[in-house]
């Protein structure tokens, strides 16, 4: 039960201070996962930084409408981001108590057996979300450097810097939890949707990141 | 004096979901340098999360003073961080004002140079500490890589991934101000110290990676 409590608390309501200690101490979470989704949160935040800096500007004027669009799907994205910080520790709860029941009889190793293939499922179920998230992050930035300020172009390099790093940490905790999981046709396939994701949009970000060098240099 | 009152309250005291918003917003800061600092302090708290989970476990005895030392180190280097969040919007600000300088008389306009020409290399001094930070960290995450505990490793590839974006991002905060730069010498200095930083930690923080990703496969 006290772990239980400790999430009644929301973890993006925490100071980023406390939020880092957290991440830096011992209890089951926040953890990588969580981790991943505030720093893609932080990608969509710094895109939507370009779309503020860009819009009500007269030699942007023709792309407004395409700013104050990208601006919208910003900010839910952030949202999204920021309740999948939480679900992560959610998830993680179940697999910290189902690694410490008993496997003494053949009775309790099946019990145990099949609590943890439903918890390592869980588990894996938000990274991937956390990463379908971070890959619209990474179109998200494409699009304002694209149409943003140059003013604001860096920032629009460091979204998709942030939010491939987060896609490619949370590609780490699915494949943390693929790796126990008994059902082995059913860990591939999740493999294999991260690595999908992974091989489409690492390639896009590092796009975005290397024209913006290119024109910095 | 109203954007002065603004950095008072420190940034990394705000809540989570309340810095995200700020960076999302038009305010001068935090931007993309500070959203680097902050990420880079996760890269930090998830190596010393590694070293958490490491201590005091009987399997890891003949490490436990190293991962205690390197435990000290991450804890220095998230600090560090975190205060560099708020170095990087104090050092903006000076920027900001030095741009809305009137340039009308040749008096003003030399004023106005030489008042911009400090605030640049001042903006471009906290990213460059905020890259030495993260190459810490990344030196940090591959020691917890080597030695942590098993069971968190993909948390020392996250930390890995978290310092290497921060490391990118704050190099492209180098750019942007050192391109404006009049003394294009101190520039091409400048530049150089933020591209040997990237050339020499980058491929580290890769390899960090990969070395889990190949374990985890």
């Amino acid at each position: 039960m006290r772990q239980r409590r400790k999430f009644i608390v929301e973890l993006t309501n925490l100071s980023c201070k406390t939020f880092l200690a957290e991440l830096a101490g011992n209890a089951p979470a926040p953890g990588g996962g969580g981790a991943a989704a505030l720093v893609g949160a932080a990608g969509a935040a710094l895109g939507n930084m370009v779309g503020s800096l860009t819009v009500g500007k007269k030699k942007y004027a023709a792309v407004e409408a395409d700013i104050l669009a990208l601006n919208e799907r910003s900010t839910a994205l952030r949202k999204r981001l920021e309740g999948l910080v939480q679900a992560d520790a959610e998830a993680f709860l179940p697999l910290a108590a189902a690694y410490k029941l008993p496997k003494e009889t053949p009775e309790q190793q099946a019990h145990k057996a099949a609590v943890l293939e439903e918890a390592l499922n869980r588990a894996c179920a938000v990274p991937l979300e956390i990463m379908a998230a971070c890959c619209e992050g990474i179109t998200l930035a494409e699009e304002y450097g694209a149409k943003g300020s140059v003013l604001a172009l860096s920032d629009a390099g460091c979204a998709a810097l942030f939010c491939k790093a987060a896609l490619q940490a949370a590609g780490l905790n699915v494949m943390v939890n693929t790796r126990l999981m008994a059902d082995k046709a059913r860990a591939a396939a999740l493999n294999a949707e991260a690595a999908a994701l992974l091989a489409d949009f690492v390639p896009k970000a590092d796009r975005v990141y290397e024209q913006l060098t290119q024109q910095e240099g």
